[in-house]
């Protein structure tokens, strides 16, 4: 663990008294979002000290020209990256003719965040001597409405303590953003017009390139000991891309005002004019008013709770930990939009471009699957699909033929957004994963109809890439699959890593299967898809051919499947015989050192384990977990959550738990000393899995789930619900025992320890 | 082959008629360099057309600052690249009031260019109508003294041919160049003074960071009809980095005027007042004159043809190709000043930044140490010798300890200027031929001198990196080496790179050899070295302990050593299989399927067996050979010289031939389709050890020289000299039989198919 200044807290993430040093920190920590647009917890006056600033609007990405030292043939000429939007929260406060700066104030005390998780609600105050001698106290109310989703609200409030005071609010909407990690320090926003019109103000700009165009807006109200001032700016202030307004009021030693900001974002994704919509956005939220928009947004997030709630008795650091990850989740992404999917930041930071990784496939969609309706989660599949031309195009430009699709790496429209040819080129058992969430979607939601209509494209593109990909050794007599990056990227361009040939098998074998039930089953669709698809039983047997001839390295010594070739060569010293200084090894050994060493990143042969549990026997996944985990240096966000769920299978439960606070905790307590740059979503998901999958030991078979619940012993109890073809099973986990509850669909059968569960 | 527009000429370079498309090619072609600056062939005059302007300075590089897509641990903050440096060969033209600008002529006819090797001169002539009807006649000689080699000479002629004319010459010297492969578009050059007087100029800029000064600088002179005219210029244009005089000379038609243009650098790295050195290079120059001066430049090439020259009778083309390869190499490097080296790109280009790479050792060393005094071949050592410290601090930031060194892949001034991880941190057989240039040095030369005062220590690094850099396979019980690059760079990161291996074994062995040497024969030295790198017994132990037990994969099957681990996985199809459509792979295919086919780059595990032929039967040589030659698609321009050698060792001269033209004639005739770049100067060495060493069969044997000579069929003859031990041995092979001459050192043996040559 790296920080603890995170006070523990049920439902809210709390920090006490300000530290110039957290403030980025907490500036992750605090973000907030709705799914349409979200931000980093910047403050809204103004802020000299070491600060990230970010805004973000789902969807809206630009193309930023590629950066590499080598060119190689292959990589994208541009790389998709999310945009760093206009700001709208923005507040100047000059108090007596000073700039409120709390990096130049004489003392800033009593500062406190919160995020109220249960609210959606993020609050922020504090008492400010500033350097004119002047004492204020500050509390600052922000959200981003669930309801109204292109609007948010402030409400900040100032008191004078020490004397009467001339306040100047100056809020402003400014395009004149820039993106941290721009490759060649271009400007990404075109400013197209700047209008106001009473308290109103729009900036609208347009991206360069791809050409969204969004409306960024404000509404201001000023209040004084709560009673509206109903008063017009004293002055505009107007740039190309900036608008700024002025509001004064004098205050009494002793006495509050309020100025309440509506703001937020229209674009041309949802509107044809930005500029009406931004209009007919605020007209909509003043005529509902923050009072009550305050008051829907908590029971909207009541709504969310409702279903997705996992709660946790007697370990408040553990509950804090999973509402965290789950409330990031539903910040992020709500299934509202098939355009949209989860970048692995989400809306607090500019890392991974905001772009989609196999991070979904694996990770998320079992989360959105149990805890929302089946329509998100067949959402996301449907993201793929849409995307599947580019995908037969993007294995074109690498040498494929004839429909192998390889869906990128990273991507915001389809296109390979990345360029690390070890990545980009070679960590194709992404391809995998997206295959096995068709799978997974299915057993989970039993609802097949998605295969016929488009999963089985999506497969057969997949399958054809394996297929063309493996090679046929001679010597060994059998496929092999040369030149690959794992799930662990600390070994790249190895020989027959075991998890990517074994889910290159499997997404062959699961096609063949589906392509025969559909041809019996749906024989309209299967015309149709054979029509254009044009696969040959030639084709299907030669496939076939590769799946049932596939290599798999082993090493009868250890009894194990060797994660790739040339493992057993690596000087196989242990993560606890490696001395803690060189620790985390990406950030102090270069990169061939970290390539020749045993060290893995995230689970890779136990990532595989994961997803085929059934596929092995308990004693094979010890053996397995035994010898890998001790290799598993954990330094990808992705890698604690499946650990957490094979110990929990072996029945280490010690253990189970520590990985368990690792995944939960990850970003509250930075164990990766990178929390500045944006929270870990993606790996969110995982922590979800490592209790619903893990301690609760949720599992389909024969389509009936099944449950084989387990507790830490620093816990009292825990509960969860999922929503598992279209029955709400809650699972009530305590010392004493397990108590299920279901409702809803009847049909489903639902097993503790091997015991049906009469619906009740 | 893919251009032949080069006229066959024994001497010269010759290209006729004038093509728009062939400019880049022939500024390639056409280059000139003195060692220690040199230009690609630009037009003096204005040329609006595609062009690539070039001129360098040996010894001036700029530390560009690096550009990655993902950054990893290791790479350097900084990329030296050679400078483009300010022009000095400009002269606008101006007739009757328009600019000559081949370009836009109504037409240009008898467009000749001459690279006159023999001489060192370039001439250049044409005639052309301008748009406004005049019609003129151009003859250009420039060369770049190797006499006075701060200095170069134009001598420019314009002849009236229709009409009278105004002729307005505009010499300049221009310091606001930049790099076309700039990282950041940054300017390089920092303009420090503009001076002229009379008819001489001076240009002073400063590069950035490096804060090397240079002054660019020209005299003029003009003439009518031969007769110097004695005039100033009538205007002087001066920016902050430009300046640029007018000349007017009315001409009537027939009549021929002419500007004499002397210019050049003076810089700081030889001068503390580069303007003062610049006036004394000019008088200097002006003392002895034009004419003289270009009777010198005669005279100069003269004697390094004396002894560098290789006839070849009955084979134009041939004899082109190697007089074209002697000759680049020289203008290159001439051994002069330690600070040097040979950038694979000499001063024809700015691709690979101007920089050292194993070419030197590998490829360039023999050729200097046969042509030229033993002394520069020394220098080329001590560069390394020099750079040891950084060699070990290069190592240290890769994790090696207590003296390892690890030379850069590419450097300017011993720090590493590549960051493709793959090369910079896996491409360390590099090593290998710094240790092994030693051995060949001494094995020539017979001057073991060079061991006990610089390159032990340069051993011990190089052998300590070797001993950290193995790891030890429990489960082969074997020293391996994992993730590595060999020559063959179309393997990345690869297992047991056999040459590798080879060559780390080769170089502890060889180290500890030497130091049991200099123990025994140079007390004072040993102790004086073990005193300063602290090795001891237990260390040489430990190292020898790694050398004795090295891994070498080898295949009993095919009877050959694996090029690598995974070798035999690959799909083994030859060259000869694959689609013409295909090729160069380097340009069709995308990374990932390079790196999973069988095609080599350049010779591997061959150029093992060249370095250590001695260690292996013909009989292996030829398993070997025929093993990999099918699959060796030499996309390198290192590559075929090797595959030359050694189909020559093993009597198949048709190929052997085939080779020698590919490598002799590979920028001549562009095969790899990239001249206009510039030419590829390390890999002319190669060529010239295709006739030496494959053709003509030297080999040192028991301190003896030894000659095996065969003869391409279509070959009336060939002959050659080199430097053995300051004996100058002159071996001239026809089809008749072979004469050999000895002049100086009368202890050295020369044997001629096992025969002693008594020295006549």
């Amino acid at each position: 663990m790296n920080q603890d200044y995170i006070q523990p807290d049920n439902w809210s993430i709390i920090e006490e008294g300000f530290d110039v040093e957290r403030v980025k920190s907490s500036e992750s920590l605090f973000s907030i979002g709705n799914g349409a647009m979200g931000q980093r917890a910047n403050f809204e006056e103004y802020y000299s000290g070491k600060t990230f600033q970010g805004s973000y609007i789902a969807g809206i990405y630009y193309p930023d020209k590629t950066k590499v030292g080598w060119w190689k043939n292959g990589y994208p000429e541009y790389f998709a990256k999310v945009l760093n939007a206009p700001n709208w929260i923005g507040i100047d406060i000059e108090i007596n003719g000073e700039n409120l700066d709390l990096a130049k104030c004489q003392s800033v005390s009593n500062f406190r965040r919160e995020l109220n998780m249960k609210e959606g609600i993020y609050y922020r105050s504090f008492d400010a001597v500033l350097a004119n001698g002047t004492e204020i106290a500050v509390k600052v109310q922000r959200f981003l409405s669930l309801d109204l989703d292109e609007v948010g609200v402030i409400n900040y409030e100032i008191t004078a303590l020490n004397s009467d005071a001339k306040i100047v609010f100056k809020p402003y909407v400014d395009a004149g953003v820039h993106n941290e990690d721009a490759n060649w320090e271009e400007k990404f926003w075109e400013p197209i017009s700047v209008k106001h019109s009473g308290n109103e103000a729009f900036v609208t700009a347009r991206t360069f390139k791809t050409h969204f165009t969004a409306t960024t807006f404000m509404q201001n109200s000023v209040l004084l000991e709560g009673s509206s001032l109903s008063v017009a700016p004293v002055s505009v202030q107007e740039t190309k891309d900036k608008i700024q307004f002025s509001y004064e009021v004098a205050v009494a030693k002793g006495q509050t005002t309020t100025i309440q900001k509506i703001g937020g974002y229209t674009v041309s994704m949802n509107h044809d004019d930005t500029i009406l919509g931004a209009k007919k956005s605020i007209a909509k939220a003043l005529e509902i008013g923050v009072s009550q928009l305050t008051e829907n947004q908590k029971q909207a997030w009541a709504r969310i709770w409702e279903m997705s709630d996992i709660t946790i008795d007697g370990d408040v650091k553990a509950q804090q930990g999973i509402r965290f990850n789950i409330f990031q989740l539903n910040q992020t992404y709500l299934g509202k939009d098939s355009r949209l999917n989860i970048g692995p930041k989400g809306f607090t930071g500019e890392k991974y471009g905001g772009s989609t990784y196999w991070d979904t496939e694996a990770y998320c969609i079992p989360f959105y699957m149990a805890t929302k309706d089946q329509q998100v989660a067949r959402n996301l599949l449907a993201y793929r699909y849409n995307q599947l031309d580019k995908a037969i195009e993007n294995a074109e430009k690498l040498g494929f033929k004839n429909g192998a699709a390889l869906y990128p790496m990273v991507t915001m429209n389809g296109e390979e957004c990345h360029n690390e040819w070890e990545i980009t080129f070679e960590e194709i058992h992404r391809n995998g994963a997206i295959a096995f969430a068709i799978y997974n979607y299915y057993r989970f939601t039993g609802d097949y109809s998605y295969i016929p209509e488009k999963g089985l494209e999506v497969l057969i593109g997949i399958a054809r890439f394996w297929h063309q990909r493996a090679t046929f050794s001679t010597y060994r007599n059998q496929y092999v699959i040369l030149g690959v990056t794992g799930p662990n990227e600390y070994e790249n361009n190895v020989n027959n890593n075991w998890y990517t040939n074994y889910i290159a098998k499997w997404c062959i074998d699961y096609t063949v299967a589906q392509i025969q039930r559909i041809e019996g089953e749906y024989p309209s669709d299967y015309t149709r898809i054979m029509n254009k698809v044009k696969l040959s039983q030639a084709e299907i047997s030669a496939m076939k051919k590769v799946a049932d001839n596939m290599y798999f390295p082993y090493s009868e010594e250890h009894g194990v499947y060797l994660q790739q070739d040339g493992f057993l060569d690596k000087e196989l010293i242990t993560v606890a015989d490696l001395d803690k200084s060189q620790r985390p090894i990406n950030q102090k050994w270069s990169w061939d050192r970290i390539l020749r060493s045993p060290y893995i990143k995230q689970a890779d042969t136990l990532q595989g384990f994961y997803f085929f549990e059934d596929h092995f026997t308990k004693e094979e996944l010890e053996k397995h977990f035994d010898f890998y985990e001790p290799f598993t240096v954990h330094e990808s966000s992705l890698s604690p959550c499946v650990h957490s769920i094979q110990a929990a299978v072996l029945g280490r439960m010690e253990q189970a738990y520590t990985f368990y606070l690792r995944t939960s905790r990850l970003d509250l307590d930075d164990y990766n000393k990178e929390v500045e740059e944006g929270l870990h979503i993606t790996s969110m998901a995982g922590t979800w899995m490592s209790i619903v999958e893990g301690f609760g030991g949720m599992r389909v078979r024969n389509n009936q789930l099944h449950f084989e619940p387990k507790i830490p012993v620093q816990w009292k109890g825990y509960s969860f619900k999922v929503n598992f073809r279209n029955a709400i099973v809650k699972v009530e986990v305590r010392q004493e025992g397990t108590n299920v509850s279901i409702e809803g669909n009847s049909d489903v059968e639902v097993f503790v320890n091997g015991e049906s569960q009469l619906i009740k």
